[in-house]
């Protein structure tokens, strides 16, 4: 390297660091240490390595960067305006401007400011995924190499290598303790994604001091049990180093790589590096003028200094825009070889589906015996799943009880041997499941998971992050009650179903019979910004000669009526439909005028015109009564003062399932009663 | 050994078998496979190492079984019918009659009996946690350890070696994956568990098929890493290597122990071992017909042939109740030597707190000023801790936000050099912090844990089981909403407070201002059968002059009111009930009588009597606002059908708190709007 060559590399490095600085101080608030300390692996990468143009930044081909360590957010904003990344449109099309100009960053963890305290996906074009949570950044990536894998296998032809993307991670001591970073590290490393490099920040601080108070385990040695390729740099500002690990990470190709970084928190701090007071707080007028002199940085606050920028756009974004039009042209002689395979990839990358997918939609003959809810989901998935190439997915090691399996010839299974089989077996790793789907779904796939609707607890988080993104993962949960019977109270949802609708932008949908399962499939997969969860039952459901595919779509409709202004309505989800069908018969034999509503999606039927829910459920009818073998809790909007409740309020029971309707007094007699 | 020694062995081994075999048939319904696996090592345990006093199932000072595998349920069902472990009564104490009788197994999964489909806590005597949820049982083992070596350190005396128990846990494939596995194996092995020892089924099989369709990694080369003593038996059935492997886990002085078992599922089922059909399903008459004829054994269903009852009762039986009897002389010379240490320790066996402990609590004076909730309760946690000697707990890395931190003069750290500590580092594992918890909780401590409340969701699953567990562990959150300010989107909670109160049995409590901060630690500690979330803000509240700390407890209460019935009522929890109080000013101003409700605990409110409730919402007033920086969900039940509600219906942003509340219109304009 020449001097001056060495000299503008510390010139850029120190820039992400002082901006960095900068704006936590001018917000009163944010992580400095971080950034201080990564400036040089992430300026390494991106000057280096990331085949990334700033000037098409959602181009499909691109390597991805995420920033696990989401509270270090001003790394990423940093280099983001460094490399001139572009604004895009609300399409994801490049426009005039950048992502992050430098009043963005002077306004950091402002709401006027797409610089968040944490990355949020969709603020600025750059930001790969909403990171912050620990770990959660880390299951992305996986997501993503997978992502990458499958596409490379199942687009490119011999000629055209479109998929060859890298997906890289930074991580920090939380994202490789936290047990969602321990479950992405065991997949990565048996689906030997040798597209993905973690970057870990080994500072040995963590909040409550030196990371030996909570951590001493050899993540080496781990990570090599894991299936990884382990390289360590033993100093963050060692860029030789740094360049040696990268270009080896790009030279293994049957592993992911892991690349340990020792570094110092608040580098250059003079008081406060090597402490925890160098994380979550500014660093103080005074400290960062002490660090400044340590620089050698003469220059006011928030300066870009002359050459910085060139020097990022005749790395990056050179090496960028050559990439770019190459990958353009290639993708272009393609689509006249390949026009059906690139018209997917265009739907894709535009959030679209194929034309007619619908069609695929099977319906059902009204059949008194039916089925579970989970096998006409396992139908109605294998036709869509034919009709939509690129909706793949799998489970936590439940497949056969999920009915989550793509049963087509030719599907296969995804494996280390076979990137291009569309069942995932995510292992017993719930949450890792969800955050690698959320990975997935921001590389343009369609991703569904699946597991016990219990077990939405163990991904929660990921399910959360969903839909923050507006990503429309599809998460197929079964065994929805204590319909599922003997497995008892730890595998009985009862709280689940307010648990799932309290978070804000879900879908939860619980569907009546299989037809209604059919309509869900349809709204969720329509929609292009909204996670849906399905919640299935383990036990049979009669196919109703009633239910409808298209009204069940409005999240709420009559099943069936009876002449004139009832004088109750019946309301259900589920299982509990044919409950209170069942009621409505008695109800009727004694005289009554019954309605039954049948409610598969609150957040769909809240969304209908007035007039509409009004139809459904009419202010003057005060008689109301709601089932669902779950809590009452958010019931109370639909039920009005005078309406009544027929459900769970305690955990369940281990006994076959007849009998705990019985138990817990879920049945035709009680909705009956309640209504009478 | 000799021939009758070793057919005796084999006997006992093939009863466990056959028990799971015949009760899982009768169920129609269970997981036969690894009970038949896992009978050689759980009886090698059982009749040569574990020091456990059938008679005396509560005994503090016996050794803990956890089963991790909580779906092998059968397995330790027929251990603790062959042990003859005591029935006891509602206070723990033994009565006459066993824990799990024939008859119980013989209806296994059925309503009448506690042999549940997987294990329940407290539904029968020797069932030391709740399993199912893969992973918990191993955090819950952790837990137990810790509270092993923290009673040791604290009440062992020279010559009194009370607590020098240790903890075993059998574990599965799912176990070893689950992210809160990886969490309390890393913990456990930081903090040099060695009296820990788990046991790990590696049999190859998950429920997808062979487990290397997921799940490749060098599990043993991980627990190294992890700091961990390894052991590998190569064959489930060699009783002598068993033997050998709890021999050197016993030896072993310096860290914890995992044991790997090559085993066979389904062992002994001619057409389904080895295949994941013998995992989840009853095997069949006519399989099980074929297995018993490999087994050689000629008995009808459910028989414990003559001479295994006695053989337990000569083994763990006798050297049990030597132990036991042994420990109870112990233990009464140390009370007369050390009487206020082994009154702690009873009153912890009768799950009491000190006398007097509430005088602890203290009060605050009223102060516009104020203090952040999560400020007030740091003074009073450490006030309690005072008078709760073995009130013991810590954060998840968060222990200066979350104010967590015990600052008695040593109280110190809990640490591998020091297990007398009262301060735990559980490090970035919110999951397994939450599940150890449950482990102390269960050995007698008062455990509470800390976070921010956002994070809820990553502890999620082990909640749910304090709660299903009946375990009164002090979940302590902190930043409880938009309120934490720029930390944005993904650290403000929105649907938390929904989410944790839709938790059947979950007390969770969000306190207006110090006093009431001071009422809810009373009503949480006071409360021996229920969790308690406690919902603590980042920004300051003001001391208000009206806060009560006696009509606190109650869940709601009239905070300030006005002459006569009110023209409308104000409600509130936490941060909001200022703004509640801000509204009420103006709307009296405007000439109108207004009651203002701070409501801390829905769950303590429900509970009180119906004149009290009425007395504090008065059913003739209708005009109701709630205000609350979260969702609306289940607050229509204090509201009824005219009232309405101030709150979020979505997630929050980034920026400076103050401007956030002006965002989302949570003001104290909207509330007097609303209530007008």
């Amino acid at each position: 390297m020449t001097t001056s060559t060495i000299e503008i590399d510390q010139l850029a490095i120190n820039t992400i660091r002082t901006l960095s600085m900068d704006a936590v101080q001018e917000a009163n608030s944010g992580h400095p240490g971080t950034p201080m300390a990564l400036a040089p692996l992430t300026y390494s990468l991106w000057a280096k390595f990331l085949n990334y143009d700033p000037a098409n930044p959602n181009w499909m081909g691109r390597d991805r960067f995420v920033l696990s360590c989401g509270h270090a957010s001003m790394l990423l904003y940093s280099v983001l305006h460094l490399a001139e990344v572009s604004k895009v449109d609300a399409d994801g099309n490049p426009i005039d401007g950048p992502a992050i100009s430098l009043e963005d960053i002077r306004n950091f963890r402002q709401l006027v400011s797409p610089c968040a305290g944490h990355p949020e996906f969709g603020y600025a074009a750059g930001i790969e995924t909403t990171t912050g949570p620990l770990g959660q950044g880390l299951g992305n990536s996986v997501g993503m190499a997978i992502a990458g894998k499958w596409l490379a296998a199942t687009y490119d032809k011999p000629g055209y290598e479109l998929f060859g993307f890298d997906t890289y991670a930074v991580c920090s001591d939380g994202d490789v303790m936290e047990g969602i970073g321990c479950e992405a590290a065991s997949l990565a490393g048996h689906l030997k994604l040798s597209n993905l490099c973690w970057v870990y920040d080994d500072n040995e601080i963590t909040i409550e001091g030196r990371t030996d108070l909570a951590f001493s385990e050899d993540v080496a040695g781990r990570f090599e049990s894991l299936g990884w390729s382990v390289i360590t740099v033993e100093d963050a500002n060692d860029l030789g180093a740094l360049e040696a690990a990268y270009a080896k990470f790009k030279s293994t190709t049957d592993k992911p790589t892991l690349i340990i970084v020792k570094s110092i928190i608040g580098f250059g701090a003079p008081n406060k590096q090597d402490t925890s007071s160098a994380h979550g707080s500014p660093l103080g007028d005074e400290e960062i003028k002490l660090t400044k002199e340590n620089y050698g940085w003469d220059y006011d606050k928030f300066t870009v200094p002359d050459g910085v920028l060139e020097h990022f756009r005749s790395t990056v974004g050179k090496r960028g825009s050559d990439s770019y039009a190459e990958w353009t042209e290639k993708f272009s002689a393609y689509k006249s070889e390949f026009p059906e395979l690139a018209t997917q990839l265009e739907q894709m990358q535009a959030n679209e589906l194929p034309e007619g997918w619908e069609s695929s939609l099977p319906e059902f003959p009204a059949d008194a015996k039916g089925m579970a809810s989970r096998a006409s989901s396992g139908k109605v998935l294998n036709s869509v799943c034919g009709s939509i190439p690129w909706m793949i997915g799998g489970s936590a090691d439940l497949a056969g009880s999920n009915k989550s399996n793509n049963d087509a010839p030719g599907a296969g299974d995804f494996l280390a041997s076979d990137y291009s089989g569309k069942n995932f077996h995510f292992g017993i790793r719930e949450h890792a499941m969800a955050a690698a789907s959320n990975g997935m779904s921001l590389c343009g796939l369609r991703p569904y998971c699946a597991t016990f609707f219990v077990f939405t607890d163990y991904l929660r988080p990921s399910l959360r992050l969903s839909s923050i993104m507006h990503q429309p993962v599809l998460y197929i949960m079964t065994h929805d009650s204590i319909g599922l019977g003997e497995d008892g109270p730890t595998h009985q949802p009862v709280e689940h179903l307010a648990a799932c609708r309290s978070i804000p932008g879900v879908l939860v949908m619980r569907p009546a019979d299989a037809n209604e399962v059919s309509a869900c499939y349809r709204a969720a997969l329509s929609d292009k910004k909204r996670p849906s969860v399905l919640v299935l039952s383990r036990q049979n459901l009669p196919t109703l000669e009633a239910a409808s595919t298209t009204d069940a779509i409005k999240g709420a409709y009559v099943l069936q009526d009876c002449d004139g202004t009832p004088d109750a309505i019946l309301m259900a989800t589920g299982s509990e439909v044919q409950i209170c069908v069942e009621a409505a018969e008695k109800l009727t034999a004694a005289g009554k005028k019954v309605r039954v509503v049948s409610v598969p999606c609150w957040e769909l039927f809240d969304e209908q015109s007035a007039e509409y829910r009004e139809s459904v459920l009419p202010a003057a009818v005060t008689n109301r009564v709601a089932c669902e073998a779950g809590i009452k809790m958010g019931w109370e909007k639909y039920l009005g003062a005078e309406g009544s409740f027929v459900g769970m309020d305690s955990f369940g029971a281990s006994g076959p399932f007849e009998e705990l309707y019985e138990k817990f007094g879920i049945t035709p007699d009680a909705v009956a009663k309640a209504a009478s």
